[in-house]
């Protein structure tokens, strides 16, 4: 596989309950981590409900503006998953029983356990490849360049390896963090500069309070690491300058 | 104030920690469980980057069309914080100090310590109504229909109560969580004929893993208690047919 230099990608979150806020999302952190750590970055995420069109118009715009979407949520066996079903309609192609899934999850369940709901689970759109699920059986899947991965976290991480190798990613998102014993405002004008002059390199001001202290986290981030370490150089002169306080986190 | 029937929103979240996986966004669910209470249902969530464009024209779609926009992030003393500037120019309206909110401030800080970073926070859409901050000090703003908050969620809990009777809301959205002990598959069926049967009730089936043990709860949502209560029949019903177990969360 050939590394491009930039490679993006959008994450869907598809369902009512983080929308109504009976569930707190991680899964938009599980995945830009590990997307970054491949050398992909997030452009974008989307918190939808569980609705056909709206699934169906998304995924369509999100497909056409970037390299990699990634959907998860809406890929079970009840009433409310449709995720499979919209992403048929997306592409136009026929939504039917995926013949190697139903051959693993009837392999999977017991004789007599493989029910209507069970099998719901391998109808997906025609010729899509599937995402293996090495804690529940049920695989995802991809067409083209998106993949549908489900919603509950500690099944979607441990379906993450097995995907590694579908994804090209670019050269890895280096970060540098270095923790200020200050508040924004008395660096803003500093990291304003050095912005300025390195404005290819992203960079972050977040304040934290930890152990009764306020303090500062500068994030440096860039694929380039001469670039970060340039940062770095001149974000440690103006704190030296300033006698301002590094500290561990 | 008159309540209307049904009153939707967008949440925009706007920030490169959260797109790159560094920082977990809870502000979304905040926001929702705050909004529901007050009778607003939260329609889609976008997370885009510290970017001009992109934050003026996703709020431009936004403010369209949701009755209610609530950014999250981008409003403190660094070179990172655009939110302000680009609200302005998403509105076309004047970026500049707002008066009442740089008395605010003046009043906030000891002498010589209201420095340029903090006026930063000053610096506004033209005529934006202020939105208090009790915990530290700068206000975020309202423009129409758009309601800018800051990123840190323990400051942007503390400025929700005075945001409340700004807002219009409708029928507060009430649920109804049963939970059982049984697996998705079991119950799809019952399930799928009970929300066809009230297809203006919403019914999510969310499986969970506690204690050691599998179970589903089935979530029912609706402004409307009788429906919740019809919904509650049917599915009490099969569950006593089925012999499901119903456990206590």
């Amino acid at each position: 596989m050939t590394k491009k230099t930039k490679v993006n990608a959008a994450i869907l979150i598809i369902g009512n309950e983080i929308l109504s806020g009976r569930t707190q999302d991680t899964n938009t952190s599980t995945l830009a981590n590990w997307l970054n750590s491949i050398g992909v970055k997030v452009g974008e995420v989307r918190i939808i409900p569980d609705n056909e069109n709206i699934i169906i118009n998304t995924v369509d715009f999100l497909r056409k503006n970037y390299e990699y979407v990634f959907t998860t949520g809406g890929i079970g066996p009840t009433h409310d998953d449709i995720t499979a079903r919209s992403i048929s309609k997306a592409f136009g192609l026929k939504y039917e029983i995926h013949n190697e899934a139903f051959k693993i999850l009837e392999a999977y369940y017991k004789p007599g356990e493989f029910n209507e709901g069970r099998q719901k689970m391998t109808w997906m759109p025609r010729q899509a490849n599937l995402i293996l699920n090495p804690s529940s059986g049920a695989p995802g899947f991809n067409v083209d360049n998106v993949f549908c991965l489900p919603g509950v976290p500690s099944i979607l991480k441990s379906m993450l390896g097995g995907l590694t190798n579908k994804i090209i990613g670019g050269e890895p998102i280096k970060s540098l963090t270095i923790s200020l014993r200050t508040v924004e405002s008395e660096i803003a004008k500093s990291i304003t500069k050095i912005q300025h002059d390195n404005s290819d390199v992203e960079i972050g001001s977040y304040p934290f309070f930890h152990a009764g202290k306020l303090g500062v986290s500068i994030v440096v981030r860039s694929e380039d690491q001469s670039k970060i370490d340039q940062c770095n150089s001149q974000i440690l002169k103006f704190v030296k300058e300033k006698k301002i306080q590094i500290v561990e986190r």
